[in-house]
């Protein structure tokens, strides 16, 4: 599945790529987020034109809207919304414990309640591979126990037996039932070094095709993040993709790249987009900020994306002021734009053996101060 | 500015072309609504692609945001939205009529509050052409007084002799202060014939462009709006362009056509599109409608647009449902892709002298009941 060409001499850091049913995926990847089936503000269009060929949709969100039955019927996510590259589902477990209101765990799984309508539901490792065999991806995540951020040790080692116990079952339902499907399994274990090495060990053990961090960047001191990442790194086996979820920001990309890390999911830059927020070779700028008034310079001159090529600062400040849909779509193209060549000049680095100046660079305009 | 190319044998229909600053535009022609300087969920690459050549702009909207310092600083909207094509700007009177809470005349012109933060401005004649002279539109819009429907005959001949007052102030205003900008008159009366016909003439005796007509599909009963174009068909200049404004529908539009109209605007496709109906060639088609859960067909299989070349009823439906964007922005495009061949299609149908047929068959599908 994994195929590494290359290390970074001073780091972890590696590139490769990833073979997923024949779409070819580079890697450190970052990968947009189409929660219910669509990358919010964006077409496909634009995710192709842009360059991705992997992108990432919410179990939990689609399991509610469309619902299990049309997707079937449809023969899974890819056909209703006419795409055709990679896919990666999670398990919907992460969703369950921050947008769920009520959740209780059973031995067998977790029961919950929409966020939508408060309807209630049940979660087993073995349903969510289903619902994702039903969905089609690619890339299947297992059900995994997420503590928040602050946790305590009890809890945190509560999550970590659960999560391996469902990290078993999933495994043995997964290479039974699932075909075309590579399936990750999910280490937790909070800030805990020594629960994250256990939980690490144990997932390696299984003979999962990718190895995932999950409950990172839920909150914790960026130190606790860098630490962590810095602790799990060197034990994480080379053969294997890895995967941190939900990162992230451009500092946490980096932390990640630099610690192994080949996967990167966040809605962050489609998010902060709609918000006005837009990622430039400078830094972040606020498109609603009264500066841009009169602005006729684009978001970034060095960027050659066509919302840089066409739009002024001032236009884009306008539609955002206004509430126009348009400013939304133009800024989430240039953020994922700009992911997708920062994503692309970091793989770059990585071959020129200069990755170590690359780091450097990014960190200082978006660092930590 | 206009030239003729065909008759229609049975009726006042007729083709031709309007030649604006260079941009050649077909007529009878549709013009989609870009409010504030954007048209509401597409891209100007979409419009490009769809083949529209003249959009319209709301001198009000704009007036208020981003204000006429910006678009001035700007050297006018199009370089402000990055538009290359032919723009027709309104008055703004409509607007305040029917957006403003509170207004009042004066000799001078009118006195209004915003709609958004209720702040106190003024229009007269003179003024709304000096902003358009600042949007730098390639068609302006004199001021009127456009009353309700249901208006008593004493508001309407308030409202007649006033707005002919303001259409001499502007055509001398505007032949003195604007160039490349034509300029067009406003035709009122509600729907009394008479009334019509005074103001048709009145405006006709002075040098403008085009000839508007205004204050129809303000909610009268369809006969009434037809039996105004019957009656007033045979008495427009032929010489120069003709414009309904904020018309409209497929029946509307038709009926326009048949009484020689050569230009129609209206928030209608893009607005209906936002709230789910789209347009078909078998009628309209309300996609939140749980019928569609399952459909694999496109909204109009005969329809060879993007949206309809690559997504399924369902797939609408579903995003119609949870509120994606990209559910407006397709269900957009394809309204005003609609809108755009039904005008082309109709175009050939003149010059085919088919035009007859034409009507009958999409009043058949779209017409009053």
């Amino acid at each position: 599945m994994l195929k590494i060409k290359n290390y970074s001499q001073n780091s972890l850091a590696r590139t490769g790529y990833i073979d997923l049913n024949g779409t070819i995926v580079q890697t450190p990847v970052f990968m947009p987020v189409g929660t219910r089936g669509a990358i919010k503000a964006l077409s496909l269009e634009d995710i192709k034109e842009i360059g991705y060929k992997l992108i990432l949709a919410n179990t939990y969100h689609l399991y509610l809207k469309p619902g299990v039955e049309i997707l079937e019927s449809f023969h899974g996510l890819k056909n209703f919304m006419s795409y055709k590259d990679a896919l990666l589902t999670d398990s919907g477990g992460f969703q369950i414990f921050s947008l769920s209101g009520l959740f209780q765990f059973m031995d067998s799984g977790v029961k919950f309640q929409s966020h939508i309508d408060g309807s209630k539901h049940e979660f087993t490792p073995e349903k969510v591979l289903n619902i994702q065999k039903t969905i089609g991806s690619d890339i299947a995540m297992v059900l995994d126990d997420c503590p928040p951020y602050g946790a305590d040790k009890e809890r945190l080692a509560a999550s970590l037996k659960r999560t391996h116990q469902w990290a078993k079952k999933s495994i043995e339902y997964g290479k039974k039932e699932l075909s075309n499907q590579k399936i990750f399994g999910i280490v937790q274990g909070g800030t805990d070094i020594d629960l994250r090495k256990n939980s690490l060990a144990f997932l390696q053990d299984l003979p999962f095709d990718g190895i995932a961090l999950g409950g990172l960047s839920v909150g914790e001191p960026r130190e606790l993040y860098a630490k962590v990442l810095k602790e799990i790194g060197p034990f994480l086996d080379s053969k294997r993709p890895r995967y941190l979820m939900g990162v992230g920001t451009v500092p946490d990309i980096l932390e990640g790249v630099k610690n192994g890390i080949d996967m990167f999911d966040c809605v962050l830059p489609t998010r902060n987009a709609r918000n006005g927020q837009v990622f430039s070779s400078k830094g972040k700028i606020n498109l609603k900020n009264e500066q841009h008034k009169y602005s006729e310079i684009p978001i970034d001159p060095k960027c050659d994306c066509k919302v840089c090529k066409n739009y002024s600062l001032g236009y884009l400040r306008h539609l955002h002021t206004v509430g126009e849909l348009l400013g939304y779509t133009l800024s989430t193209y240039h953020n994922l734009y700009f992911y997708f060549r920062f994503m692309q000049d970091m793989r770059l680095a990585i071959e020129n053996s200069s990755f170590h100046e690359f780091y450097n660079e990014w960190m200082s305009i978006y660092g930590p101060v």
